[in-house]
C-alpha cells in the first residue's frame, strides 16, 4: 500500500537503528540523554520563522511501535541480534518532551523541541521530528511572507499538484493556513482539519468542454448561484473572457461573483478587467489571480496598482520555491551520569555548526509597556528565569555589545508535551494556532518583518550558559593542540 | 490519523468536485474526454527529464473510491445534490490510460500520460496524477544530474529529514534510486521497495555520548566488524577524527572500512585524510562525504582533486533545491461527440501555455546504426507511425528548419496502462526501472547531458497535428478580431 503511512515508526534514517543497537549492546540504551531540535538560519533571509509541525510530531510519538513486519525487515538486514529486536518489539516511549507551540515566531539557535530520555529512544526519534518540523515550519514561514506581501488581501494555498507528495500537500496546506492563508484548494486538507476551508471553481477544461465560453460560464452560474467565480483566460481575457463573464453575471446575478486570471500580465489585465466590470455596474465582482505568484511578485503588482482582491498561490508556496529547505537539526546537548547532567557539544570545522551544551530553557522577554518583544534568552534549565528589572543581556559573539533591560516579563517559550512518555498536552485547533500566530507576529518589531535585510533579532545566552560553552570550547581546543 | 493516506481519493483540488458535479448536472459526466499530462520546461535548465511516479498513479487509480466519511464531508459543504453524491458512491474507474514508462528520458510537450474516459472521471484524477508525476520526475531528474556529476563515484540519498513530509521522503528515495543513486538513508524506503538498499552508520551524537572519540569509534568497530564507517568531524577531523579512526582500524581490522566527513573544506580534508590513511597502510579505507552537496559542488570538488569515493546527498537532492518545481500540467485535448473526436485547445495570453489538440501518440526515432535517438515526434493517434526511410521532420515554430531522417525505427513511447478501467500493466521493480533508465540515457547524445546550455532536443509535431493546431489557433484568433 504505497500511501499507507499510518505508522511512520520505520520512517527513519537507518543509522538510528545502528546507533540504537550500539547503545543497547553497550548498556547505554537506558542512559538519559538530552537532545535539542533547533535551526541555524531563516529561509529567504527573513527576520523570523514560524514553528509548525508539532501536532504531527505528537501523532508520530503516540503511534511509535514496531510491527512484526518491521522486525522481520530489520532481522534480514543481518546487523542486529535477537535481544535488540526483542527490545524494539517491547518499545514503549518513555521520554520527556518540551516544545515551543506551533505558530510561535522563532529564531536561530532556539530549541524548538527538547527531548530528555533513554538514549536509544531520544536518539531514535530524530528523523521524524526533523522531517515534520522542518517541512511545516518552512511552509508556515513562507506563507506568512506571502500573506504579509498581500497587505490585507486574502491568500489561498493552491499548490497541491506541485507538492512533493501527498503529505507535502496536506500538511503544506495546514502549515500555510497557520501562516495566514485563508484556505486551500486541497479537499482532503479540510476533511482532516475542518477549520481550513477548501474551495475551488473551474479549470480551463471546463471552459473547453463546452462549445463556447459563454455556454460554459452560463452552465456554471446556473449551478453555483451562491458563489460564482469564472476563469476568464481560456481564449482571450479582454475580448472574450470578461465580456462573457459580464453577460452571465448580468443574466444570472449570482450572490457572490468573481473572475479568476491565471495567465498574462495580471497587473494590466486586472486594471482593465476592473474598469470593464465597473463600467458594467459590477463593482461587487472580485478579482482572483493565480499565476506563479510569490511574495516578491505580489508586492510588485500591488505597487504597480493591480486591482486584485485575492491571490491563489501555488508552486512557489507549497515548495517554498525560492528556498525550499528548513535546516533544522537535532543534537545531543547532555547526558546523565548518576543523575548528574554532563553537557555535551559538537565543535565542528564550521563555526556556525557549534552547538549549545546542557539542558536549557528559552525565554522571551516582553516589554510591559508596549507588549513588544525585547529579546530571547537561552539559559540553563536550573537557572532562575530572568527577573523583572535590571537584567543585562549581551551579544553571544561580540560580548561587549550589552544592553540593560527593565520593565519586562519573561515567558518560558516551551511547553511540556510528554511526561515520561505520557502525552500531557492537547494541540490547539488549526484556527486557534493561526490566530495565535497572527497575535504573536504583532509582538515583533516591524524591522523584523522586512523581506530584505530584516533587523537581526538577538537570541542571547545567559551568562552561565555562555561560560559553560566557552569552557567546553577551550577544553576541546586544548585537547588538540 | 494524520499519516493515513491509504486512500488518497480525496486528495484532490476541490474544483475537481465542482466540475464533476457540473458535468453530472449537465449530462456530460459520461461524455468521453481526452486529457494529456505533460510538462513545459526541464528543471535546472537541463537537457532532459526522467519520467517517474507512474507506479503511484496506478496505486491511486486502483484504490479510487469514496468512503461514507468522504460523502458526508462533501454533503456538509452544501454545494452538491444527493444524486451526484450517489454517483460518487457508485464510482468505478472506467478510463483508458496510456503512459510513458518510468525511467524514460522525456522532453517538454510530450504526453507522459494520456487519459481517455468519461469527463467526470478523466477530469477528477488530475490532481493526484500531477502530484505523483511532478514529484517523482523532479527528484529522478535531479538525482540523475547529481549521479552524472559524481562521474562513477557512488551517490547515496541522505535527505529524509529535510523532505517535505513522509511521502516526499519515501517516494523521493524511490525516485532518487531510479535516477541512479545506489541507495538511501531512509529505512522505510527499503522495506517498501526491497531493491533500494538502506544504510547508515552514526551521527555526531554517537561520538558525543562516549567520554572520548576513540572510545566511540572502538565500540562501533566491535559491533560492526563487517562494515565500519566512522564519522570523523565531531571535534577536529585531522587532529582527532582521522588519528582515532586509524588507530581503531588498525586494532580491529574491519572487513570494510570507511570514514565520513560532514563539514569543513571537504576537498582539502579529503586529500589530507587520504594521505594520512595511505601512510597508515589503510589504502582500502574509503571516504564518504556529506555536506550540502549538489551536482555543482560535486563537479567542483572532483575538479579540484578531492579524494572522495562516495557522496551522501541530502537536502539539495530530496527537495531539488535549486529548482524544486516540476511543472507538469493536465489539459483537455479532445472530447467525443457521437463517437467523433473533436480536438480542443487552450489559447492563453502566454504563448508557451498553448496546448496540442487531439488524441495523440508520441514516437521516439532511434538510429538503426548507432542506437542513438534522432528525434521525438508527436502525432495524432490515427496517423501511421513514421516509417523507416525518408521521413521529414520540421521545427514546430521555425517551420523552415527541416531535416530528412532515414535508417531509423520508431518506438511508441506510451504503454497501455488501463483498458476501460482495468489495469493491464505491471510496474517493473525499482531495480528494473533504474537499469532501464541508465540504458535509455545511453541512447541520448552527450550534448543533451550537459548541465549548462545543453543542446535542445527537438520534439516535432507531425504535419497533420501541426495543421490542426494552426487551424484552431486561426479559428480562435478570427473569433476575437
Amino acid at each position: 500500500m504505497p500511501y499507507d503511512f499510518e505508522n511512520t515508526t520505520m520512517l527513519t534514517d537507518f543509522y538510528e537503528f545502528t546507533m540504537a543497537n550500539g547503545y543497547f549492546e553497550n548498556g547505554a540504551a537506558e542512559r538519559i540523554g538530552y537532545f535539542d531540535l533547533f535551526f541555524r538560519s531563516i529561509p529567504d533571509g527573513g527576520g523570523f520563522a514560524i514553528a509548525a509541525g508539532l501536532e504531527q510530531v505528537i501523532a508520530y510519538l503516540e503511534n511509535l511501535r514496531f510491527t512484526d513486519e518491521d522486525i522481520a525487515f530489520l532481522r534480514q538486514k543481518g546487523f542486529f541480534g535477537e535481544h535488540f529486536l526483542q527490545y524494539l518489539r517491547d518499545f514503549a516511549f518513555k521520554c520527556d518532551v518540551w516544545a515551543i507551540p506551533e505558530g510561535t515566531p522563532v529564531f536561530p539557535g532556539e530549541p524548538l523541541i527538547t527531548v530528555r530520555g533513554p538514549m536509544a529512544q531520544a536518539q531514535f526519534i530524530e528523523t521524524m521530528l526533523l522531517l515534520s518540523v522542518n517541512h511545516q515550519s518552512l511552509i508556515a514561514t513562507k506563507a506568512n511572507r506571502i500573506v504579509r506581501a498581500a497587505a490585507g488581501r486574502s491568500v489561498m494555498e493552491f499548490g497541491t499538484r506541485r507538492a512533493h507528495g501527498a503529505s507535502a500537500a496536506v500538511f503544506g496546506a495546514r502549515a500555510a493556513f497557520i501562516g495566514g492563508c485563508v484556505g486551500t484548494a486541497c479537499a482532503i486538507a479540510e476533511r482532516e482539519y475542518p477549520g481550513i476551508p477548501a474551495t475551488g471553481t473551474m479549470a480551463h477544461s471546463w471552459v473547453q468542454m463546452f462549445d463556447d465560453e459563454y455556454e460554459a460560464f452560463r452552465r456554471y452560474a446556473e449551478l453555483y448561484p451562491d458563489n460564482c467565480v469564472l476563469l476568464v483566460d481560456t481564449y482571450n481575457v479582454l475580448k472574450s473572457g470578461i465580456p462573457n463573464a459580464i453577460r452571465v453575471f448580468n443574466e444570472y446575478k449570482p450572490k457572490k461573483m468573481g473572475i479568476r486570471l491565471d495567465s498574462g500580465d495580471v497587473t494590466y489585465l486586472s486594471k482593465t478587467a476592473r474598469r470593464m466590470l465597473d463600467d458594467a455596474g459590477l463593482s461587487r465582482c472580485f478579482l482572483v489571480v493565480s499565476n506563479s505568484l510569490d511574495e516578491y511578485i505580489i508586492r510588485d503588482v500591488i505597487l504597480q496598482g493591480a486591482r486584485i482582491d485575492s491571490f491563489g498561490v501555488g508552486e512557489r508556496l507549497i515548495t517554498s520555491r525560492s528556498d525550499p529547505v528548513f535546516g533544522g537539526v537535532y543534537k545531543l546537548a547532555a547526558v546523565e551520569t548518576d543523575g548528574r547532567i554532563e553537557p555535551r557539544m559538537k565543535i565542528s570545522e564550521n563555526v556556525e555548526k557549534i552547538t549549545n551544551p546542557g539542558f536549557k530553557k528559552v525565554y522571551r522577554l516582553f516589554c510591559r509597556k508596549t507588549g513588544k518583544v525585547m529579546a530571547d534568552l537561552i539559559a540553563l534549565a536550573h537557572e532562575t528565569p530572568p527577573q523583572a528589572d535590571g537584567f543585562e543581556i549581551f551579544h553571544p559573539s561580540f560580548t561587549w555589545k550589552r544592553k540593560r533591560l527593565s520593565n519586562f516579563y519573561a515567558k518560558d517559550l516551551q511547553e511540556r508535551i510528554f511526561d515520561g512518555g505520557k502525552l500531557v498536552y492537547k494541540s490547539p485547533s488549526v484556527e486557534e494556532i493561526r490566530t495565535y500566530c497572527a497575535e504573536q507576529i504583532e509582538t515583533l518589531w516591524e524591522e523584523s518583518l522586512r523581506f530584505e535585510n530584516p533587523a537581526v533579532y538577538y537570541v542571547d545566552l545567559s551568562r552561565p550558559l555562555w561560560d559553560l560553552r566557552a569552557d567546553l570550547i577551550q577544553k576541546y581546543k586544548l585537547a588538540f593542540e
